[in-house]
């Protein structure tokens, strides 16, 4: 920390991103990337707009936007679009949190939302999930400010019915409800259609999972207009030009070419259940997941060790050191060969601590 | 604005980017773009990257962070990568700006100071240039916070000697004084090299001018290391993943063809040469530019009058409203056949004008 760094964040902790290996050697599952490419479409797309690249991108992003409005079955002025879905939720605390209505999110879900808060100033309080790792919305019924609900939620993967999540939203008319999604193309029902009955419903999500488009950085948001005119006024106001001019052509790609993605999600749900069972078979206990990974432990394997052991026999998974959830690890779902090579490896290891 | 937008925001007037029409069908002479196409290495890399779009870009930056701190003699450790150099402005606000050290910039300069300012609640005080529109260091001589200098400034494209921004960084050693240099390449002397000598200034510079990059989203800083790391600390706190691949793949590939860029500088130093003689020849007044634009007015044209009168005529240029500024417009600076054009434009409205 430099001598110049503001005061009011010096006790600021950053999240910590997953490793990202620059090797490459790793059998990598551990921050829920898609085993398969990006759709051919995508990435031509992409590629074109190289050629264009000397002219600032349409900081409306229009093109876009109104794909996606078109594909959700909502309006242009419904959906803003950002540099991942990390930059909709950080503007989602910008605009609808403050003193007077505080954030509220689980304790055990996407570690990035306390940090949100700190990074803004802004009050939140963490409401202790089930122990079984459900999410009961009678917890929330009293909190009115800001809510934020990872479905399927991280690390756990369990998803809410619809109707949970309508519960929350119905019950809090007077604050945002920001619904995380960006699981949801992997077996949870989405609540984008309840945005149209909600004013304060802010549904989040994004390309870099069911999409393969991590490494473009591409969130978007769908929400009554004024919320979205809201954060486009954080966005004007921070970086309007927040989406490159390829990362734009490469998101219109990718939903002209749908059926790609579903069925890459079909077979990351079949290979979820094909290692879910294997696992069950041995001795694992792994939490129902509704998204592109799994949460899992062994009841005489050390969670940390096993993390530590797969990653000598390269394999990358992630673990958490939370207390609540050190025991387990939580494993991306990747191509049948990985998930095989995965379980035969889990099989030697538990072979061995036996 | 919705009834849920936080009140402290309330009063927040975003910034306005210039116009970008999507016809395309205009000479585009209003947001500073290079009317070259980026490094053929550059765009390379680019198309090269998508095929990996599925996997997270290294939120470290490292290639990327590695060539730059080759390229301009400092370590990696004095280097950070952001999503534009708007980003790093904005993040230089968050840390290093706060109610015992309020901003202080010039009232004429660009635009997105005070609305950084404004977006994280942060005091400024903007101060008056000179009638030339000049800067005086000894104006910022009591003024003791955080310091942001535009050099070569904009609109007015006036660069100040490296002395006189020496003289504002070693009057200040206990604030921080951001240089920002989008526009240094094209004629004014860069304080990259003054960052060794002193641990308070920050270097801003942007591959959005003279590297043709303007679509793709980057922008650096350059500074010691401690106050690189605070403002990873607001990276990793904020989007941790804010550059995408493609774009850091093309980063790499503009600086390999660094001969490239300083050809396209000399072309547009050489056109805005041929621009500033074809228009004081025409009775304008043009201020002294080392960027690539120039502003210019003349004393029997309205200024907006000129620019929408421009704008039929198939030339956009960029037309400030505030009264200091409304009689004169910002002309970037094109190829030579688009300059011709421009100034045959020109010369038909101020024939109809006399």
């Amino acid at each position: 920390m430099s001598r110049f760094f503001t005061s009011k964040f010096s006790g600021l902790v950053p999240y910590t991103p997953g490793e990202q290996p620059r090797d490459m050697q790793y059998i990598k599952l551990n921050t829920n990337e898609s085993p398969f490419p990006p759709s051919e479409k995508a990435m031509a797309y992409a590629r074109e707009e190289a050629e264009r690249l000397r002219l600032y991108p349409d900081p409306e992003c229009k093109a876009l936007t109104e794909k996606l409005a078109e594909h959700f079955g909502v309006l242009p002025e419904n959906v803003i679009v950002n540099n991942g879905s990390d930059e909709t939720l950080n503007f989602a605390f910008m605009a609808f949190c403050d003193e007077k209505r505080p954030a509220y999110f689980a304790d055990i879900t996407y570690g990035f939302y306390p940090v949100f808060a700190q990074v803004n100033r802004l009050p939140y309080m963490e409401i202790p999930l089930k122990t079984d790792f459900s999410l009961d919305p009678a917890d929330y019924t009293d909190k009115h400010g800001f809510i934020v609900i990872a479905n399927p939620n991280a690390p756990t993967g369990m998803a809410l019915p619809l109707t949970q999540i309508e519960r929350i939203v119905a019950e809090h008319p007077d604050g945002v409800v920001v619904v995380d999604e960006a699981y949801v193309d992997f077996g949870a029902e989405s609540a984008v259609p309840l945005t149209k009955k909600y004013d304060n419903l802010l549904v989040v999500q994004t390309y870099s999972k069911s999409r393969s488009m991590a490494g473009a950085r591409l969130g978007f948001g769908i929400g009554n207009a004024e919320l979205i005119q809201d954060l486009n006024t954080i966005r004007f106001s921070t970086n309007p030009y927040n989406i490159n001019r390829m990362t734009m052509a490469a998101g219109v790609g990718a939903l002209e070419d749908d059926a790609y993605m579903k069925a890459n999600c079909a077979k990351i749900m079949e290979n979820r259940a094909y290692t879910v069972n294997a696992l069950e078979k041995s001795g694992f206990t792994v939490l129902p997941s509704a998204a592109n990974f799994i949460f899992a432990r062994h009841p005489q394997i050390d969670g940390k060790e096993m993390y530590l052991t797969l990653k000598e026999n390269g394999i990358l998974v992630r673990h958490f050191d939370k207390p609540s959830l050190c025991q387990y690890n939580r494993i991306t779902i990747g191509t049948r060969e990985q998930m095989e090579t995965f379980i035969a490896t889990v099989r030697k290891l538990w072979e061995a601590a036996r």
